[in-house]
């Protein structure tokens, strides 16, 4: 074995630990890679490098950042009043592609869980009730997953943030724009009910 | 939008263009790279910057290599005068995971298509028929595969080896080891039928 195959060996081993790519999958991408390295493999290998170079968490709310602070906490229009707490910078990401949340972040890195010992310190819950008390923000919005975990945490944080005073809220259940009830799962029909509104 | 969210929205945007990947699930990876920027991220940049550097085609068969001969073709433990005919790199890594075939590869890097202008020259089909009579090779084993185009192929490959002399040879088909009937399609049930042998 030449050290071209141990270096291309090695890269496949590291691509197949990505989420979504197993090993079978990151053979293709190498050498989909390796036959496009002019166009496509140069910029990425430099693309990869740059971000992990700059790439780090916020110290305010968890989201990416290149500085000490994301570009949502460190943006005047956004309103400080509202926090909007999520599981993943993945949810922040759909948030915001919503364009309707015009407030600012609390980022969980996870939910909680005895299994895997992520208590409510790991997920920065304290730093989120100091955060609320310190701002005095007005509302908390908890746009957690609809799981069990996501539930679980999002009760354990509603009850620590009960001495701060501020209105703690979370997104409505019901049925998805574009959704056809025939598709719909029970538990989404029955909280669709329960929650119907004047027409 | 900051210089690092651009170059994080960059990094997705080359991630996607992957096989396999997606812009969903390219984003799932970025943000998993970025979280393991330390032991993952800056670890496959350098990987597939070396290689991205070092890769290139083996001149005789096609094959990745980082000199001008790929280290089959450069090794002279391997059998000169048999080549196997495959249709991509991926088919010459899974033929090598088999351990069975001592000999050499040509590479197509691809099958006839004439809706793709994919004709016998790009895939180097002349030059295969001049490599098997300057090296005076015994065997051509034609590894398609046993896809329409694959076969389509195989036959005009066989043709052209034609004045050669070769023996041209292809793979067997039948029951896969480990198969079991009843999840096999007609067509391989019926082609080891058809070969079946003394028990």
């Amino acid at each position: 074995m030449t050290d071209a195959t141990r270096d291309i060996e090695a890269l496949i081993e590291l691509m197949a630990r990505l989420p979504g790519l197993g090993p079978r999958s990151a053979r293709r991408a190498v050498l989909h890679l390796i036959k496009k390295r002019g166009q496509v493999m140069a910029p990425l290998a430099q693309a990869m490098a740059r971000v992990a170079e700059t790439a780090r968490e916020c110290a305010v709310c968890g989201n990416i950042a290149t500085a000490d602070l994301c570009e949502i906490c460190a943006d005047d229009r956004r309103n400080t009043g509202e926090i909007c707490v999520v599981e993943d910078v993945a949810d922040l990401w759909a948030m915001e592609r919503g364009q309707a949340y015009k407030g600012r972040y609390h980022v969980l890195g996870g939910t909680l869980s005895a299994l895997d010992a992520v208590g409510p310190e790991e997920l920065g819950i304290p730093r989120l009730v100091r955060r609320v008390t310190e701002e005095a923000a007005r509302e908390v919005i908890l746009a957690l997953n609809a799981t069990v975990d996501g539930q679980t945490t999002a009760h354990y944080i509603a009850e620590a943030l009960d001495p701060t005073g501020a209105a703690v809220t979370t997104l409505a259940r019901g049925v998805p724009v574009g959704g056809e009830l025939d598709y719909l799962d029970d538990g989404t029909i029955q909280a669709a009910l329960r929650a119907r509104k004047a027409f």
